[in-house]
């Protein structure tokens, strides 16, 4: 065309691509959580499944591999799979505790590319002379890179079969086809690749690896106050200390204690929430704050530090952790309103702002105000408190009405806590909205509350746990389910008597990895609500003390202990990652399984919601993803009545009857003939 | 607890957290792509609906806006209404060409929450003096944002109001809640609201808004040089001219042309791709670079620039745009191979590397390397190149296998053409694996080829044209669907005479807002292959210049020209957002229906997809999704064969014959009295 034409001036390349010969684009990674934006959890020890799709222009061959940062900064890497359709596969293996990431890094493999070249041109017979020169300029850029590295032997035996390539060696042609598509050449070029190149995947995804508890726990809720086995007298750590064996008989691993603070006085609640509260009453746990302390303090009547210190020992001995109660919000009479007034909020009138829901007023309960300009200072006090606690030996905090505070700072605190502390794990008791209660998780709560409590039909139970197993809610979503707790005994309770307990035991127990039960109250069945149409409970510790008589016969601490060792001895029930809801033609029957990773612990639970009635079912098991071979008889131990049933096929009708039990824990396996058959083929 | 406990230094708050008192948090913003790394597509004149998730600790109410950057920085604001379970929404109009942002903001609505909540304590008949003076509070503090944002009269008035609510006009307490509750003061609240510690999306969200054209488009192919109406003459672009107003008479309104270059002579291909060229063979067009010149040049027996830009105005007065193919590779005779050695691939023998694909060799073909050190300089030179020709006219590139060439490279390059020229489109020519094809559609092509040519059974297109309406992808790939091109002459037209060729165009043109046809191959029902077995045209026009009779009785000319005015008169075929399937119980017979946005336009589409055989099936409709009251009857006017039906309910029963007509398409609407009872209700 000749002529000039004016080309407009514009952006050159190297402001927009800083390297325009870098041709591998990743993408589509998983898992991640919003982009990478929040980590992914897992336990030590775990191994994770990583996938992204990597693919350049053009049909070259790729090299792809997934880059491991270990919390101490050592980076590993294991080459990802092809999985077809341009889908990459590793796996990496989380070890030791705190925050690991993982990247995924990809490049043009330029010898391999020219290898599966090579090859068809040998295969259709074509002159590869030229082909082979080109091979051996390869070879010499690896030595090169060898040399560099280090690997000087690696180096020499590459420029070696280069000549063998060039035909230098004085051999035949023929010989430099042998070397050119040999494993040695193949091995020693994959050993040092040109990643001038390579694109690194951005950003940086995170793993949060906690101990195994953090997924499997067993919790127990009590009322320290309430343990003492004097009539009327104050318990004190040292009764929780003789409540310890009881505990851990039942199959507990966590012992939760509400808060141990001093209690204020000021708009001191009676018993059942009476506002005229007497000087005897001792008052709500979770007004915290008094003459004698605040939050790094202890109720003077539970005990001292040291007797504390005696608690967390006495129980580490019986392999139960301690979970304190963090309910960060003062009593009138908390230090911090006299010592730190602009942590509060101030009215017009001059007095401080106390809790609301309006028109309700809760004037025993000061919010902190996170909104203060003093914020900075509000929230390194609040890290020196939970310090302390962990300093004495706490590692589980149970948190209280996180929602009321900012996300900002929670996220701090915990990434914060856990940057040294690395084991220790907090429960987020957010009963609200979803998509707060799912942030509260993302930002870096170990496990959470769930509306399990309220989820009491079969259509309610499958929908909201197939809800909580899906991704990416169930990469950081951890639930953990209770049937009461101080303020909820649901009606459900409330009206179906011992088989409503059992049922909805059982169904915390094997529907989550992690359950919890407010006690003595779930086992003894209290039952009784403080007026109808609410969910408080008659007489509750919250307000007054309580004894308990955990020898009444009707308790129902034989048939926990047996969930919690059945929930100990099968791996299934460990994890929520192999949940599968069944068929069962009866709306009161629900049936679900769980299995265990490596698919040979399968757990199948059965359970009649209708505390009434006997009810029968048609049952309808997908036997083949299960690992049963629906050609053959297989077993099903009841765990809970320690009873053993012979099955055929996918169907079988159960009948489960209130008045006896109304669950069924089943251990299904194949056969005895058939576990041998199947052995012999593993 | 008293005695000092050792704190360990860690983080301050303000190192990780820049505004503590920041409380809101934005989630899962919807559209976007890959977080926001590439833009979504959008035409002008489109509205957009933005969702998000917001919310903060707690439960104050919230502000919430959309965003909106104009491509000019004109930044605008819409409040976005609240849809339940803490999502938002809120719609923006594009007018203007080029890239718009989007983001979402939102803070806490400190008035809002205190004006529900000071409702409550007024029903409940509380004490309200002392909330009195903190809405009194919060008034003059808009009344100082109002000053100081120049709105004088909102902050006299906002502090007389504020008087009002202390009751320091002398009035009654009843005067105060009046103003506290009014809606004056909730408005002026409105307009001055307290963001200073709003949130912000980040990143921004973008939209690339391109002409109408972008989303539906008729494409007609077309050789040049074989537009001559003389046998053995070289067409030139003065035949392409005369040929305009039969492009234009079909309904087409894009004209697109091979590469119209100097093509090469070493290597030439003779006809039916023969290595063995005589000295009259016209060359394959991709074969780009001779002596008179390369990328920048005119084939010399085509014309002149001025001929050129004589063609690009006679298709603009017919409403047609012309397309030029952009195919970045060399003959060995280009003059890039002296100038710019280093942009190919040397081989050690001293060659240029040719394409490959191993074993077979393209010697007529040396691809850029765009892995050369000098990668700017050719960047730089190929957007020379492209703006040459945007400066002649052209405004839509039908770019050649854009997968060949690195994904960083044809980014940059389309940002930055249409950061000067917005209205610029490309249609990728990429016929490979799907990732790579969503690839180059997410980051910047316009249209995109498909795999329709390759889809003809039911389950295929329905597949298929599922996946490809299913988001994100359709929020950034826009399927261009051929039946033909000249590489492509798939066995179904080889096998299906006549019938055929009408089931494929009738399919193009209704499921894909933009299609295109290779022609006058097409039309006149070309249908031999080179070689049994292979999608190559016999006596392809690649390889030598062809006469076509435009005038033969069996052309399907009047079949086109009738589907392109029932597309251009037809709302719902022009985007593919609200494409369905229906069931017709033939495994021959395909139905699916596309509604404009405002869903008063509904088209509905059978098609026998059995060439040979009549096909009879029942159809069933889903009415009230249509818009069409199940109740009544309904008009079915067949667009194709002009006839006018009416049908009852949602099951009808259909027959398509080949031998008469394979498809129909039906223009859906209630009937006459229907429709006048609808519009009643509008």
């Amino acid at each position: 065309m000749g002529q000039a034409v004016s080309v407009r001036a514009n952006t050159d390349p190297t402001e927009a691509v800083a390297e325009g010969r870098r041709r591998v684009v990743i993408e589509s990674i998983w898992p991640q959580v919003d982009g990478g934006r929040f980590p992914i959890k897992r336990v030590t020890g775990d191994a994770i499944t990583v996938e992204a799709d990597a693919f350049g222009d053009g049909h070259d061959e790729l090299a792809v591999r997934l880059v491991h940062r270990a919390p101490d900064g050592t980076i590993s890497e294991t080459p990802m799979e092809a999985l077809g359709n341009d889908r990459w596969r590793g796996e990496l293996s989380v070890d030791g505790l705190g925050r690991h990431g993982y990247r995924v890094a990809a490049w043009i493999d330029r010898f391999a590319t020219w290898r599966g070249d090579f090859e068809k041109r040998v295969a259709a017979d074509q002159d590869v002379s030229v082909d082979l020169q080109i091979g051996a300029q390869l070879a010499e850029g690896a030595a090169a890179r060898a040399a560099a590295d280090g690997a000087a032997g690696d180096g020499r035996r590459l420029n070696e079969l280069a000549s063998e390539l060039r035909g230098e060696d004085g051999g035949s042609g023929s010989g430099g086809v042998r070397a050119a598509l040999g494993e040695e050449l193949a091995g020693l070029m994959a050993r040092h690749p040109d990643r001038s190149r390579e694109t690194v995947s951005e950003p940086e995804l995170e793993v949060v690896v906690d101990p195994p508890l953090a997924r499997f726990s067993s919790w127990y809720e009590l009322f320290p106050r309430s343990t003492s086995t004097e009539a009327g007298r104050h318990g004190t750590f040292a009764d929780v200390i003789a409540r310890l064996d009881y505990v851990a008989d039942l199959g507990f691993d966590v012992l939760y204690l509400p808060p141990i603070h001093p209690i204020g006085e000021r708009y001191r609640k009676g018993p059942n929430n009476v506002t005229t509260a007497t000087p005897s009453d001792p008052g709500v746990p979770w007004a915290i704050g008094a003459a004698a302390g605040g939050h790094d303090a202890i109720h003077p009547e539970l005990g001292t530090v040291d007797d504390f210190r005696a608690l967390v020992a006495a129980a580490a001995e019986r392999g139960i952790r301690l979970a304190l109660d963090i309910a960060f919000q003062a009593s009138p009479d908390h230090p911090y309103v006299d010592d730190h007034r602009d942590w509060f909020r101030s009215r017009p009138d001059g007095t401080v702002q106390y809790a609301e829901n309006p028109p309700k007023k809760y004037q025993d309960i000061y919010p902190f105000d996170f909104e203060t300009a003093d914020w900075r200072e509000l929230w390194l006090e609040l890290r020196r408190v939970m310090r302390l606690w962990m300093d004495l030996g706490v590692r589980i905090f149970r948190v209280d009405n996180p929602h009321t505070k900012p996300f900002a700072f929670w996220e701090w605190l915990i990434a914060d806590l856990k940057a040294t502390d690395p084991d220790v794990l907090f429960l987020s008791e957010a009963f609200t909205r979803p998509k707060v209660m799912y942030r509260l998780a993302k930002l870096g709560f170990s496990q959470s509350y769930t509306y399990f409590t309220w989820r009491n039909t079969k259509d309610e139970l499958t929908d909201y746990f197939l809800e909580l197993n899906r991704p990416p809610l169930s990469e950081f979503f951890r639930p953990n389910a209770w049937p009461n707790t101080p303020d909820i005994l649901h009606e459900y309770l409330q009206h179906g008597g011992r088989p409503a307990f059992i049922a909805r035991h059982v169904l915390a127990a094997t529907l989550a990895a992690s359950y919890g039960i407010y006690g003595p109250a779930f086992e003894l069945g209290e039952a009784t609500p403080r007026d109808p149409g609410t969910e408080e409970y008659l007489d509750s510790e919250k307000y007054q003390l309580r004894r308990w008589d955990l020898d009444a016969p009707h308790s129902l601490a034989p048939l926990i202990r047996t969930v919690n060792r059945v929930r100990r001895e099968h791996p299934a029930l460990q994890s929520n990652e192999r949940l599968a809801f069944h068929s069962i033609d009866d709306e009161q029957l629900i049936a679900y399984s769980k299995q265990s990773a490596d698919g040979r612990d399968t757990i199948l639970t059965i359970v009649n919601l209708d505390p009434h009635h006997a009810r029968t079912g048609t049952l309808e098991l997908p036997l083949a993803e299960l690992g049963i071979d629906p050609e053959r008889p297989f077993e099903v131990h009841d765990l809970l009545a320690d009873t053993t049933l012979l099955w055929h096929g996918p169907r079988n009708v159960v009948e489960l009857d209130p008045s006896r039990l109304p669950a069924a824990i089943l251990d299904v396996r194949p056969s005895v003939r058939s576990e041998a058959d199947f052995d012999q083929f593993m």
